[in-house]
């Protein structure tokens, strides 16, 4: 069986620990394939950052920080002392050393001449993840935040002054002339079922779903999508997607996401649609809204509930 | 008072600070300015890596580690233990955490188009150094090292190697459309004075020499050329310069060394020379050859010494 899963970082990568697990348990000969968003990368200080693809690599790895919630465990930040001693970078963007090491390679690879998907394929396969990871485009295309008189960094607008300045729209610069990176068209196409993680609808599945190609690849995949709510009980889980829904018109409510991303049989994304057991309510109006819609527990507490997420999910 | 030095990495570094140290105690308003070797200058892992500018910087800065003899003080090697277990980089070249926070400043300033001086620049004002660094040229022309059956890096030679592979000589690529940094020839144009550090004859101080317009701007400086024997007693003081001797048919020896800088009054490099007291033979050779010669001691074995030999060259 094979399993694609679009997604972001943090949020991904928690997702994509549920469904290792449960397909480790279930099905262990199943490929698993993550298609990463690649629009919070950036470069900064001559080095290519990458956080999505580096949140679920070291998730998966088992590397991550479970405490601060994201980077690596055991980090430290000695480099970046320096850097601000030299008056350069970002201040507020923190660079782990462990997490720099990462970064170097990829940089490294990446002015070799290899496109980031072959540097991810290199940089991960030092840890069995059991999971493919794929960067959604080996172009550069980053989101930019439009605001009131200008526009900025997806990565400064979220990190820097934490989603508090109001967003007009989001911007995917680059994306008109960038293709799905090598192999994403064809897991999409081989896949048994295709996953939308309850990732950040507007910026981290949007910018996947806006390069050219991958669309119409969903709409032709011979495979079940669906979609794991990222809003419980009017909330988001984790992270502001509450801004960046407000942003584009959407109310933050497990309904009014299934409804941006749309019935695949009214021609848009959507098979079917997991909502947490507070949203109930929510799936009569989206059955009839074509959309077949499940409630179940949606907090990935740990990696069991997070398997019984993607159990659900897989047989929806 | 206006002094210039040519100079390469660990042995420039200390001659600087002897110089800096006499001229602080005699002559406060005077400038120094180094003009350090680039040969040995790399891409390392997406970092641009200039070894002597880094050398002279941190030992001026006191930050350099005294006790290993490179490198910074308090180091340690977070990242390299990264890029080593991801499989790239090279496992016998340490990059120390401090270290690659200069080199990710300097990789940075020169993504953004910057030249190699203004790079220097910005990273030097971090400290108070006493002395104005000027790399050779902005240009990447790195020392190549021939040997049977092909070439390598000098820094693969040298720090790989231990200079045990026979040398059959030394290139430096791209040397022939490389032009003087900014700044260089106005310094030498402007000197009152110009010393040739105690560095590597070979690996150091020539490649300053060959970048075009450098030798005829000496040629032409209205300052007297002073060089420090880098060779004591027929030994190195430290490093392998006589590996790199060997391979351009120079013998190691104070005297040979001085007639292959050659006297100016010969059309070739030299006004003076200091050599050890050991050497004191050597004196009336290079005397008769044209070039003023004096034995003083040259172990630099701490400051107030290095100041000494500044002294007796500046005297010379």
């Amino acid at each position: 069986m094979n399993i694609v899963v679009l997604c972001g970082g943090v949020g991904g990568a928690k997702f994509l620990r549920g469904v290792r697990a449960h397909v480790q348990a279930t099905a262990p000969r199943a490929a698993i394939t993550a298609i990463v968003n690649v629009g919070d990368d950036m470069w900064l200080t001559g080095l290519r950052i990458a956080p999505d693809l580096d949140s679920v690599m070291y998730a998966l790895a088992g590397e991550n920080d479970e405490v601060r919630g994201w980077g690596r465990t055991g980090e430290s930040e000695r480099v970046s002392g320096e850097l601000r001693a030299y008056g350069v970078g970002w201040d507020w963007f923190t660079l782990g050393d462990l997490d720099i090491g990462t970064h170097l390679t990829r940089t490294s690879y990446l002015r070799e001449g290899l496109g980031l998907t072959e540097a991810t394929r290199r940089i991960s396969s030092r840890w069995d993840l059991g999971v493919t990871l794929l960067p959604a485009t080996d172009h550069e295309v980053e989101t930019h935040v439009l605001v009131e008189g200008g526009s900025m960094h997806f990565q400064e607008w979220w990190t820097r002054h934490r989603a508090a300045i109001p967003a007009l729209g989001f911007e995917s610069r680059g994306v008109a002339s960038a293709v799905p990176a090598p192999g994403v068209l064809d897991a999409i196409a081989a896949a048994d079922v295709i996953l939308i993680a309850p990732s950040n609808p507007v910026v981290s599945i949007g910018p996947i779903l806006e390069i050219p190609g991958i669309r119409a690849a969903l709409a032709g995949a011979s495979a079940r999508i669906i979609g794991i709510s990222p809003i419980i009980a009017g909330s988001v889980v984790r992270g502001m997607a509450d801004a960046c829904l407000t942003a584009i018109g959407v109310e933050t409510s497990a309904t009014a996401v299934a409804l941006h991303y749309g019935a695949r049989s009214a021609g848009r994304l959507l098979d079917g649609w997991l909502v947490d057991e507070s949203d109930r309510a929510a799936v009569g109006v989206l059955e009839a809204a074509g959309i077949a819609a499940k409630a179940v527990p949606l907090w990935m507490r740990d990696v069991p509930l997070s398997a019984e997420i993607a159990r659900e999910a897989l047989q929806l």
